[in-house]
């Protein structure tokens, strides 16, 4: 390479070219330039040709792989994260109290006088829809038939102390459960086990009718009601309840152990994938619950009426569907014998089973999962509860702990406590005693008022480990560089600074071919 | 480089490798063609020599990996994903219907004298096998003793639709629960929620003996009969049913509510793992089933009987193992004094022994999981159900909804109305009164119908989105030849075209070779 | 480069670089060397200065990368691995036996005179703990109240053959469970399905009270009493049990069906991650079991006492916490009027409170996870047992077996037999009659027991394939060097031959250095 003559002697440009590209490092681009029979020049630069398209394709091929953001899941096993212990969403399956049902019934005249118009109007299949608690909630919603609060918990401990309603928050639902009350720990993680977690005594606050013949009325295609005990849900304390969907039943008469174990899952937002890091959009973060949102907006949008199994849209001053308006001013027209068509109704319905069946609406919603989020896995069981040996001590407790002890409570206690009072006398007096027939009743009474409605619910951090779960890229920008730079030294023996040196090539070039038109010009003038 | 000297005039092999070497762009080659001193030139040889081998072993090192074909799981959460609603298999625990054995029985002497012949033939340990369920269909595979769908499914309600025994089709079980029934959807997966699943009422057909003093007899070792209720399995509409493996009770006097997630599991077929992507063999499909198969294929060699707790055998002219042939013919021997040997049973008993205990027989049946997978996430929660205040309106429906209503729904709902009857006749007049003892009695019969025989099953998506794990490759050919260009380039500054420079001088040097070798021939001969 | 000016002749160190320099495969370095104008090796120095710190940056973040050991997890399901059945543990959730305390507190008045002493004593809030069932463990160790085996277990049948109290151990839990019961399989996994796995009938040994107003004191704090059932826990034969963490629940008077799927967790070591591979210290294999030993220390250490709730420290000498030693000796001290301060009892509730909210200590306690971990997946279901049907058979199948045949057994099968019997004579001489009502109170009662008490229990296999999760390192040292060779070749065209040259440059410069010096001074002294 250490050619005596000049670059300045040289006149033809391909003489540059020859003796810069002698000392390429490019390894093709030397061997052609210091080739010395035609043949061995035209053998390397085909050569150099093909390596070139070759390269071209493994770069454009890790390019392609770049931009498909490929991502792995680490998972990871830690005792140092600590994790909130979870909300607990209860609802009574059974929406409706039937304590609260008899007063508000026997002091509100419209809504009797509703129940009666319903009954004899002509509206054909509707009439199953407007005999529900959705279709009374949507017609009175001022008025409260759900479960209060201290009809469902008699008896909260939480991490060894007391709590009560003021760790509870309502949540309602107005099609399915009406009240439904959501614990919130507000504390991190603590020690495992059942003596550190939650633990309530709930009730269903059901009450066999009093009154032979009084039955309620069956519906078959309801495959949610009509059964007694308690739909509880766990979900992380960042979103909101959806007891519909995700959740569990607490059967009475039994003690349901519920050992969990928190997992992380962080994904990654665009470019690797679809999910949103606000923090403040609380509802936003259940998917779920931002799609129905955005299927009430769709509800809104084309029939003009909300329904109140959806979440509340954001202008409070449309209507419900399901409520009839006009029914006191033109009872002539509903009792009428041709059948009457709600338009509100029918148009809903046909709303609902569109979107039921067509989910492609949900690609405008733009609803995304969180970035983090905390989801704990349950281990459900159940035992015998309470033992026969220690219900008269329940009772007693409950009845005297709870300020308005629940009625149900009170009833057995009394119940129990009569009977029993009578054999501890005669104990006392040293008497032995088997119980009579009626008081065996009685007994058996008490029992079944304590194994159809009281029910324990325990949940608690089995395990202190936290499983992380953790989306990371596998293919990063600086991988990207690195893996075009193999392959263009692999094909050309290319390295960063042979770019360098083609630019100088270039730019030697250029500035040789100015001299040569500037001396030819200078020669034409001269 | 540019050597005047043409290759024309050398004479020696040596010099024109040297000259070609020091054109080289392989680092060290170079160095050793140019260098001056004989030290330096063994140095750079010796360090060559070491930078080859150590590239060798690297490069056989990443050939190594590369033949593991190594895998990595990615795992997605989509809302897009269509899944099937899955099929569900129910079956009795108890698999015969005590209604249709007493006709059966009665009609058929065949039967009866077999059932004499079993008690009192000299048969040994084998007794119990032969007065079991699997002995009496293997004796008279055409007599239908197991429940029929009718006995079985009360109501049926599909997303928000009926559905009935056009929906399911019969799975027979020759073992456990003889007729099975499953259902199948149909669709892709829609709506989430207990409103768009699946909703069935089941009945266990199970009637507390009339007569008392008949009971049947206990099998401490059959560990999954003697219960009441439903089993039930949910898998994926391309797999067959396998209740006795996976699968869940539902218990009588309960709704079980099951909350499914589904997961999508694709894996990767040969050289990457084990799995067959065969789609039109359903069986093989279920790697359970072709192993059972396959062990029948086994006791058929062996023993030349099948058995009915495994797949049918293709050739249906087998006999079954348990099936007594000639009881009838030879009556003396099976009741001698002597213990009777029935060979069959006994090389069964031996094979079946043999294949659990030594399971090397399966790496003969070629047997694969398919490549794509859908499995069900199953959530199950209970709750007491039904309410006692919804049961007369319940059975009123189930007895006038089914068109051969349920033997049993009829008695409770007549039990039930004819109690009813008389209060509400009193109510109507505005007489109060209580419940007398006898009413009590027959309304705690009726109520002991419902609760031992009925449930509800509730199977619902809880959550639409589809868990995707999908494995792939980690490791391309791409990479390997990207990962033995770099080994090449860092031990020996090695790229491609450095393969033809070798090539290149290896042709050189054998024209020369040939010529020098003519041209001593030419001087010979001259 | 075939410069004839020998080595020797030069003088000047700069002319030994640059012919080295110009020799170099170091791309940017030979242009500079061999660069015939100032400009352009300035303008080539400042290129691969900048390359270099590029080159530096880029080797920084592949280190950072390499020392933070990451590894990703292989998920492989696999046929072939054979994983051991799982060890069983059963606690019945009552700790004490009614029975073997009516025997205890009848002969041992110290006892007698403890309780009575408690009941008076004047001691605050700590009442309650002084009456729990661990202040009697902690006060009278060797007294023995808790549940035999034989009360336990009715039947036991693993693998298609009878199994007894020889595959258990006894494990005692002094807190919550007192005697608990472990089987261990001793075998490799089997086939699948119900039929070759365990199946237990168990008995919680409850009898309601004789008496009447005999009953049990109900306390509200403890969340894990008070119910009728048996505590059971599945976990591998390799770590110790933990019921009150991790568990379910087994309620009488159903078959409960436990579904295995086994997993196998394989982590990585140091520097990878935290795990021991250690196989000698069963009890330091369960993080659990580690930290509370670890707990108990620091008790011991601040209160000078144990507890029983945690693990035995290895110092037995150590009195329990709850012991009260010196009752006997100053019983005016304990009934005076002033409230009395257990020291030991206070120290160890404020000690424990801090462990429960501070969870620092763990970091001293050097508690890892073992490398390899089996994991059994639960599929828990229920079903109602024993049918009516079968529960005369069952009893009589039980009383005979077991040869202490639990008290409970023989009082339900005398009951039922007895009352059978009458019938079976009525029916033998053709009459029809119906069961009496004193017969079906006794009927009812012998129901009442078996649904109480009675519960079976099945553990089985549901699948034979064992889902394996292995963490495999991503970065071997190996990429590492790799990915450093493409960074030096990608930047600087640097191989790891241009290590030697650079070395061999340095070394040629050194020895010049060292003679111009010795002719320099030659010079002087000559």
């Amino acid at each position: 390479m250490e050619n005596r003559i000049g670059l300045e002697g040289q006149s033809s440009s391909c003489k540059i070219v020859k003796i810069l590209g002698s000392q390429s490092n490019v390894h093709g681009v030397s061997k052609i330039a210091k080739a010395r029979s035609t043949p061995r020049r035209i053998f390397w630069i085909i050569l150099v040709v093909l390596a070139f398209i070759t390269a071209t394709f493994q770069i454009v091929s890790v390019v392609k792989k770049y931009v498909t953001y490929p991502v792995v899941e680490v998972v990871n096993k830690s005792r140092k994260t600590q994790v909130a212990f979870p909300a607990l969403t209860l609802c009574n399956t059974n929406p409706t109290s039937m304590m609260k049902i008899n007063q508000v019934i026997l002091n509100n005249t419209d809504i009797l006088a509703l129940f009666q118009f319903i009954q004899t109007a002509n509206v054909g299949e509707i009439k199953t829809k407007l005999q529900s608690h959705q279709a009374f909630y949507e017609n009175f919603p001022m008025v409260d038939i759900g479960h209060s609060f201290d009809d469902l918990v008699l008896s909260c401990r939480f991490n060894n102390a007391d709590c009560g309603i003021q760790n509870f928050s309502r949540h309602f639902d107005g099609t399915t459960y009406f009240n439904c009350f959501t614990f919130t720990g507000n504390t991190n993680q603590m020690q495992a086990g059942i003596d550190h977690g939650l633990s309530l005594i709930l009730s269903t606050g059901d009450r066999s009718p009093q009154q032979p013949g009084s039955y309620g009325i069956y519906d078959i295609t309801n495959p949610s009601s009509y059964g007694l005990g308690i739909r509880a849900q766990i979900n992380s304390p960042d979103t909101p309840p959806t007891p519909i969907y995700q959740g569990f039943g607490v059967p009475p008469g039994y003690s349901l152990n519920v050992g969990l174990t928190a997992s992380l899952h962080t994904t990654l937002p665009f470019p690797y994938g679809e999910c949103s890091t606000s923090k403040n959009q609380t509802d936003k973060n259940a998917v779920i619950i931002c799609l129905q949102q955005c299927q009430q907006d769709i509800l809104i949008k084309k029939c003009g009426c909300k329904t109140s199994a959806l979440p509340d849209a954001h202008n409070s001053n449309i209507p419900f569907c399901l409520n009839i308006k006009n029914w006191r001013s033109q009872p002539d027209l509903f009792q009428g014998k041709d059948e009457v068509h709600l338009e509100m109704i029918e148009c809903k319905r046909q709303v609902m089973k569109e979107i039921t069946n067509d989910r492609s609406y949900e690609d405008h919603c733009e609803c995304y999962e969180p970035c983090m989020e905390t989801s704990y896995d349950q281990s459900i069981s159940m035992s015998y509860w309470p033992e026969e040996f220690y219900q008269f001590s329940l009772l007693e407790t409950l009845s005297m702990k709870a300020k308005h002890s629940s009625e149900l409570v009170k009833e057995a206690f009394d119940t129990l406590n009569s009977t029993l009072q009578k054999y501890t006398d005669y104990l006392s007096q040293g008497i032995e005693v088997e119980y009579d027939i009626n008081d065996q009743i009685k007994l058996a009474r008490a029992s079944k008022i304590i194994r159809q409605n009281f029910m324990r619910l325990n949940v608690y951090f089995q395990d202190l480990r936290v499983t992380e779960y953790t989306k990371i890229p596998t293919y990063s920008m600086a991988s990207l560089l690195s893996d075009i730079g193999s392959v263009m030294i692999l094909w050309l023996g290319f390295s960063m600074l042979s770019f360098i040196e083609m630019f100088e090539l270039i730019m030697v070039l250029i500035m040789h071919l100015f001299r040569s038109h500037l001396y030819i010009l200078g020669n034409k003038s001269g």
